[in-house]
């Protein structure tokens, strides 16, 4: 696809051309700094940087492309919205966090300046036009997991075509059942939108889907237990972030591949960081693209990131659908009692997450836990403070960092980091 | 009392009595500054002086004897807390939400940093061993309307007896099933504690109870409509704190005796300030004894404050319970449509709220709004942005204030009120 042709599609997007390439000529520098530089890359990584290159080009013509013949695309901020009922409707199901500060000025017009930078970045990004994929949206869902989202939602719905979505705060049989009830209410807005109509069949498919998705980036969050690591965790976030953009059946197929190379590497002793490294689990808000400082800091601390305790990461990949049901009704139960199982801070207590931490320090023979909150993540940095309670328990060292998306405390973070990991010889 | 009866009672709650001595100290002088100066005040008003002035001894006599009869007491942070079933259970319902920095610095170790003045106020009144009513609490019951409070009550779960309620984010049929559940919960958790069936004939008495506590304030909310204005907006918001700390039916009484007197004033044409004195709403986050510096500095503004859009204010008085069922299940779904009625900012998208302001500017000739947002109250500062917009479509002039509990702002709030009161000419 020729630079024209991307231009041209992006202005049909509306996107406002001059700010979208400044917006990519950064992400290219970035991407080349944190990503490129890498030694030991396993050849696989190269489909993800196709990817991600051609995030914003190839996969919005494909978009585009599906749209011409009728189908829908759906936007998303969160792992509750069931994407197997999106993908059941023969619609596309896009993520549409953001991980860079653009048109922040504008967005605290709307949203009040203490809103953490997620939320400010993708009301910014569509006010400054220079998101393809919010452009490209029929339909964009969001769901009432934090204060700043909620209430951000109405103003954002102001710009695009908007359903929320109600996930309870706590898992009572009732909770579950309103959560249930959304469910329903998301199916019949597909519906509607698409006019498919969400059958066993259809259902049942992308149920399998979404799981096969999921079981390979369980896969290969379960190799990266060896020691040495064998990828590293800027190269396994990028594969958590791409499986919020890509057309789901390839994104499997291209991670099942790096995950036979994976083996193999593992199974000559090779790794991306010599034997012994400290092993750091990241913990905490998820890091949309390209938020990888925190990544970067860390892994240029003598360290390397084995897992990510995150949405965008362990969160999103834990639970599968159980696929055993054979009516509607069945399948939606099952699709329910998935999610319910997410270990979101927007619970209370939210105690399962206290487990599962641990039981990823553990499977992943972590040497400690860094926990990111998003400066103003509410949440989250209550349950920071939680969680560094649980692990001293256990003699399990961790460390807090709040930050947000500006560069200007890098320096800071690095000598936190590195004191961090010099701690855990 | 004497003094020594008091400290005796203070002793045995395991209060703090040296720190507790200086919070009596800074709020007798605070009142002092804040209260008693005030010229044409009514005698009415005396009731509540003498009731604050008490509201650690006397009021705490009252409850400490009705414990050594076996009544229990029930701390509330919320108006979603129905006090109808902690009565119909002949238990005594007090509200614990503090308004002053006390143990502020213990309360940072379990809550973050970045979370309102509110509730690390209520965390750190319990640390520092300061509040009588807490230490009085049977049961403490917290809700999930914002992330703050929902997190903060996991920590404060561990200091005192506990009880969590789901309030939902939506006002869909199934959000309010979901409510309704959490109200049978609280009745069982009621019945539990206190051995206290609940009937068709306690609850009747206690809908009755607190329909004429709500009548008598919304009673009082109308007569402040007259110019000139009869009370001081101080004065109407400490009856509205009293409200929550007060036996129902004295206060009930004592209100509508005030009313009168009200009312004979207004017949004379006399009043608190003089005709044509510029006349504010005030609207947002409610205020905590003893959390009157807004309304001092406003009022010190050549303003009168002529209504509280808030928790502890209009609120928590706008609607009454239907009285009218005759079974447990027709009276509870009374209380769950009134409560469900309730216009807070933890709702999505809270239209009503945007309605129910413009009403209270016009049925009580407001001038204009201050909107008063607690620092880091993440609802309340999203819908000061709203309301914003909202207001100004119509010519309604609102200044959006932003503080805590802190006195260093009071100069600069007095410059900003004082410019936008002039500005109302």
């Amino acid at each position: 696809m020729s630079d024209a042709a991307h231009t041209e599609m992006w202005e049909k997007l509306n996107l406002d051309i001059s700010a979208h390439e400044g917006l990519l000529e950064v992400l290219g520098k970035f991407y080349g700094d944190i990503y490129l530089s890498q030694e030991n890359r396993l050849n696989g990584m190269e489909y993800l940087d196709f990817v991600l290159s051609e995030v914003h080009g190839l996969r919005i013509k494909e978009i585009q492309d599906a749209k011409a013949t009728g189908k829908k695309v759906i936007g998303t901020f969160c792992v509750f919205v069931p994407e197997e009922l999106t993908l059941a409707a023969n619609a596309i199901h896009v993520g549409l966090c953001s991980g860079a500060d653009a048109g922040t000025d504008e967005a605290e017009k709307l949203v009040p300046r203490n809103t953490c930078a997620l939320i400010k970045s993708f009301i910014g990004f569509k006010l400054a036009r220079i998101c393809p994929f919010t452009e490209s949206c029929d339909l964009v869902v969001g769901e009432t997991t934090c204060d700043g989202k909620k209430k951000a939602y109405e103003a954002f719905g102001k710009l695009v075509p908007m359903h929320v979505m109600e996930v309870p705060q706590t898992k009572t049989t009732d909770a579950k059942q309103l959560f249930k009830a959304e469910v329903l209410r998301y199916k019949e807005a597909l519906e509607e939108l698409t006019g498919v109509k969400i059958t066993v069949e259809n259902l049942r498919k992308s149920i399998s889907v979404v799981n096969e998705k999921r079981k390979a980036l369980q896969r290969l969050s379960r190799l990266r237990a060896a020691d040495p690591a064998p990828i590293s965790g800027r190269d396994a976030l990028l594969i958590n972030q791409v499986s919020f953009y890509d057309e789901p059946e390839r994104f499997t197929q291209s991670i099942n591949t790096l995950c036979d190379q994976i083996e193999e590497r593992i199974a000559q002793g090779g790794g991306v960081v010599p034997a012994g490294t400290k092993r750091l689990l990241l913990s905490g808000c998820p890091m949309a693209v390209p938020n990888w400082k925190l990544p970067y800091v860390m892994e240029s601390s003598n360290a390397v990131i084995v897992g990510e305790e995150s949405c965008i990461g362990s969160r999103n990949v834990r639970d599968l659908v159980d696929d055993s049901a054979d009516t509607i009704e069945g399948m939606l139960d099952a699709l329910v009692d998935r999610y319910m199982k997410i270990d979101c801070a927007c619970f209370t207590p939210n105690d399962e997450r206290m487990v599962n931490v641990q039981n990823m320090v553990k499977d992943l023979n972590a040497d400690g836990v860094v926990h990111y909150a998003l400066s103003f993540c509410q949440p989250y940095a209550h349950e920071a403070i939680k969680l560094q309670d649980v692990l001293s328990q256990k003699g399990i060292p961790m460390l807090s960092v709040e930050t947000g998306y500006s560069m200007e405390d890098v320096e800071q973070l690095k000598t936190r980091v590195e004191a961090f990991v010099e701690m855990l010889d």
